[in-house]
């Protein structure tokens, strides 16, 4: 027995939603109560993640303000920041939580606009996100995030041989995968010639090389492992893991490792006792194609230096051996920046139950969660498994 | 034995500090590192607060470079953010986790620039601090947090006959107390006079009612009880509560009770065994003059109605029966939004071992520090214990 279940999910479709952050939020956590079976009255806690309110529509302090909003008033409820990595550590710390018998069910999830409707265009989103990197060494260069992840993909072509092709097999796996999510920003196909053919933003990546701006919300609800047998469709959370890097970019021992990742999937398998070789499938922090390239290998999904080749053989396809991203991944279904964590948990628990319909991985028991934060400089690996 | 203890405690002078957040977190933290006699390699984890960083200074995700900055890369660290609340919050997440055996040793702590050194000038920080209260239902009114408070305390005398004069002994007890500490932002006595001759701010609060902007840095080491005895110098954590209240204040049943902070303290007194009749001393979270008779009705060290009456009778000063802010609290210390939670532990942990000098409380056995965030949205009580 697992000594925690997920047994809710929820999360509103990610695109571009003018509504305000605790009513989107609470589209989320309604569906994932619902889900449940739980009233809200039934919580003990809700951990809560939201990575940029206060820069984008002068929004802190927002746990009390959801927790009001789904009638939770006067739970404790903390907010947590992690850059993009923010609503998976409100998983962690909820899951650690519930495990330690502090709480019996709480309720986790996360909410961001970063589309126009915060009122913010794309260049000062663009330096928002750019918060995230290294005030004093990054920022001032004028390094934004599509030149983070250019930096660290350049590297693993250098090293490895990784191609602007292999790239492009990437979106154009992940948009298919994304065209079976109802709720996935972008529900269309794309081509390796058109991603190729699209505007540069930062060599090697083009324009469909890049995740959109989204806005959206999601929710689990995580319950101690002693009380799983008792809701319809638990599933178990083998093991979450958490480590960070050095920051900046230009201090990491090696830049193609994301070795924060590598740490969180260790941690993660181990107390999972899985290797990577049991797992069934992944959700990856695919911000850009070669974060993904880089986050199939840091899970141990591909050999270091082969993630291009896996993608672009097909492997990660939902017909591969090892699908990753079946929702479409951020590149399709979007990355509402405070929802993403929570979104892949959402997916897993629901790949798992078997109920996604077309988007389907085959034999689903054990999917990885992999939610990435900033400079690569924070991961955590969450593991979900088939109640046992 | 408790299940956690603090081995070690440290802060900057809080004031103007014209440096780097990390290096300013990085002076705080070495100092409590220094106190425990803990070397940063044998940490397991961080828990690390800072409330706008994002909105002053463009810097989030700063958790991986605040540890980098220490020489922790690689540690699991998350940002927490609840306004006022946020180190304490990040505390409170340690401490159940060092008490879940997630960790044996765990460094928490907060930063904050509040003063100009950002940039930003006291009109644009008024707006950033108000971003904790209700974006849609406050801030389109031009409420900020001397007003969010102001009404709380007019509710106060208007019910309780609590009158300016008391409002004002609180400053001069707290100014004093803070003369008798070198990291505090204003060392310098006050009078009732000077305070009721200062300009209004939001009636009936004039600029000495106010506590100012500061930066600043606090730290704590936080171990596993079982390895308390190995250390010089422990102090228990004999329970921490946390909760929270609806937002916006025109939503609160009772505007005068403060209902977060009696659940927290009630969470954190039943945790710890005791009543507030055996507290000996309190930090409490006096933002305003107003706000500490709130709180010191809220934790039970005045029964309701009497907080303004207490102060005006000496009764909270560090001669009176139970001193409450022996540091200065926030009006005389200091208040770096995101230090502050994790600075009232430190003050716990320095009275309780009777290091402090002349702001000494006898027989300082038992402490409360109660740590509030937003419109009294969020509330952390803790209780500090002499080691058993």
């Amino acid at each position: 027995m697992a000594d925690a279940a997920v047994v809710g999910a929820g999360m509103t479709e990610f695109g571009v939603h003018d509504t305000t952050l605790q009513e989107l939020f609470g589209e989320a956590a309604f569906t994932a109560l619902n889900d449940a079976g739980v009233e809200t009255g039934a919580l003990d806690a809700l951990y809560f993640g939201n990575a940029m309110g206060g820069q984008t529509e002068n929004e802190t302090h927002l746990g009390p303000r959801v927790a009001s909003h789904i009638g939770a008033a006067g739970l404790p409820v903390q907010r947590f920041e992690d850059a993009c990595a923010t609503s998976a550590n409100a998983f962690k710390n909820a899951v650690q939580a519930v495990e330690a018998g502090v709480h019996d069910i709480a309720l986790v999830g996360g909410v961001e606009r970063c589309t126009p409707v915060t009122g913010k265009e794309t260049p000062e989103m663009t330096r928002i996100f750019a918060s995230a990197s290294h005030r004093q060494y990054e920022q001032p260069t004028g390094l934004t995030f599509p030149g983070v992840f250019a930096l660290l993909t350049k590297r693993h072509m250098h090293e490895h041989g990784t191609t602007e092709e292999q790239l492009a097999e990437v979106a154009v796996k992940n948009h298919a995968h994304g065209t079976h999510n109802p709720r996935a920003h972008f529900g269309k196909e794309t081509t390796v010639e058109e991603v190729l053919e699209g505007p540069v933003v930062a060599d090697p990546f083009r324009l469909m090389d890049c995740c959109p701006f989204s806005d959206g919300a999601s929710a689990v609800v995580v319950i101690s492992g002693d009380l799983a047998d008792s809701f319809d469709a638990p599933v178990d959370v083998g093991g979450v893991g958490h480590a960070t890097d050095v920051v900046p970019l230009g201090d990491k021992a090696d830049l193609t490792a994301t070795q924060a990742a590598r740490d969180a999937a260790s941690a993660a398998y181990e107390e999972a006792g899985i290797t990577a070789d049991d797992a069934d499938f992944a959700e990856v922090h695919d911000c850009f194609t070669g974060a993904e390239v880089l986050a199939s290998e840091a899970i141990g999904f591909a050999p270091d230096g082969e993630g291009g080749t896996y993608a672009a053989e097909g492997r990660t396809s939902l017909s591969g051996d090892r699908p990753i991203n079946p929702s479409g991944g951020l590149k399709a279904k979007g990355h509402p920046i405070g929802a993403t964590g929570t979104a892949q948990i959402v997916e897993l628990t629901e790949q798992i139950r078997g109920t996604v319909g077309e988007r389907q991985v085959a034999d689903a028991d054990v999917g990885v969660a992999h939610n990435l934060g900033g400079d690569a400089a924070t991961t955590v690996v969450s593991v979900l498994e088939a109640h046992s």
